[in-house]
């Protein structure tokens, strides 16, 4: 492990279910807003059913069927989807957008804080998520992340797992892959750095999406590190 | 000025010159340095002459005459020619890369940490700088800029005054320009911004080029605020 303390200079992390609740948090907040704005639905499912739209939606930019399109707009199409099936469609514009937002509303995990500020003292660290600058700003203001960089795969117009967003990082931060940790609770987000020749970290993030999830409970590869979550990984690299 | 509070969402920053003091910074740096590896030059002029190079090597990108390259690798170009020149051609490799990376190890002016931190408790706040994002990086975490996010003009392959940059900044955040403040002590950078539809904030750094200055020693117009330094810019925008 010791020599992982001198190699690594930097660590990129996964955000979404990573770093912070999205469940949680869109559950908590679209039920606090729906009371208050007479909408009602099932916003756990709702949450869930959004999120399940995310991977499709990106795969029309990574596929080239159509030109790279930020997060925000991905979100925002799905959800006007989804406002048609609940039938939710008084939802007014400036409604929307709010709702839309919720993705710039999500609370840390509650050892994400410490341990990125722990981890901070002696690594870079930043963010490298598939949410576009913007909305990983507002995450960070809204839940404290002390980020050093934001390193949003828009800056490179791909997302994850496209290789050009990890080969990317490495290139902006002028580090050879091997200098740089890609941190996530997703074994396929780590499989794709580690092919790109970065370090990887593990931790599982078991209620990520509820309480009857069955993938990524456990390390399905030799990481460089397993971890317990991000308080342990700062202690196992040394801060 | 109280309208200013409410329409302003993001407050970005020229970097060398108005939040860190390269001159100080390097001449204090190197004179060190080379003391104890046996190099002797005035420093002074060493930098100042390093400084004078920039605009130039930026302008081969700019008009097109060479791809975009990022500014590490325009600094270490001009710093082999001085070197040269300086009779200083003993400089190993590492020696130069350190050398080099000087302009990493910055010290902000001593407003600029705290007037910053005060901006950051309202306002989105991020460097606009021609330097790359590893070097933005580095001088962040070198002198505790508490920066949100990075936003070198690496990120849109341009250097400033080019309008993609301030505009680029405006299209990452999803904030309209007049939701955007360039912020800076050099008038030709804030009249660039302002052609842009930027908002713009000026203070003065009258030593930056050393006790004979002449440029940028008062607002050459009437820009939004005119403040005495970033601390007074914080009390002037209200926080």
């Amino acid at each position: 492990m010791s020599s992982l303390h001198t190699t690594v200079k930097a660590m990129v992390f996964d955000t979404f279910g990573s770093v912070v609740d999205w469940r949680g948090s869109i559950v908590r907040d679209l039920t606090r807003w729906g009371n208050e704005n007479g909408f009602q639905a099932d916003w756990t499912v709702f949450a869930e059913q959004w999120r399940s739209m995310y991977q499709p939606s990106m795969e029309a930019c990574r596929s080239g069927k159509r030109e790279f399109t930020v997060l925000d707009v991905l979100h925002r199409e799905s959800l006007d989807v989804l406002i048609e099936q609940y039938g939710l469609s008084k939802m007014t514009e400036a409604q929307r957008e709010h709702v839309n937002k919720v993705w710039h509303r999500l609370d840390g995990w509650p050892d994400s804080v410490g341990g990125l500020t722990r981890l901070k003292s002696k690594y870079i660290i930043a963010p490298l998520s598939n949410g576009n600058i913007s909305l990983l700003t507002d995450i960070a203001k809204y839940t404290g992340l002390p980020w050093d960089l934001n390193l949003s795969t828009e800056v490179f117009r791909c997302y994850k797992p496209q290789p050009e967003s990890y080969l990317g990082v490495c290139h902006a931060l002028r580090l050879d892959p091997s200098e740089v940790m890609m941190c996530a609770a997703h074994n396929n987000d780590l499989l794709a750095a580690k092919n790109c020749g970065l370090k990887t970290a593990f931790w599982p993030r078991p209620t990520e999406y509820g309480p009857t999830q069955t993938d990524n409970l456990v390390a399905t590869e030799a990481w460089d590190v397993v971890a317990k979550d991000i308080r342990d990984l700062a202690s196992q690299m040394g801060v």
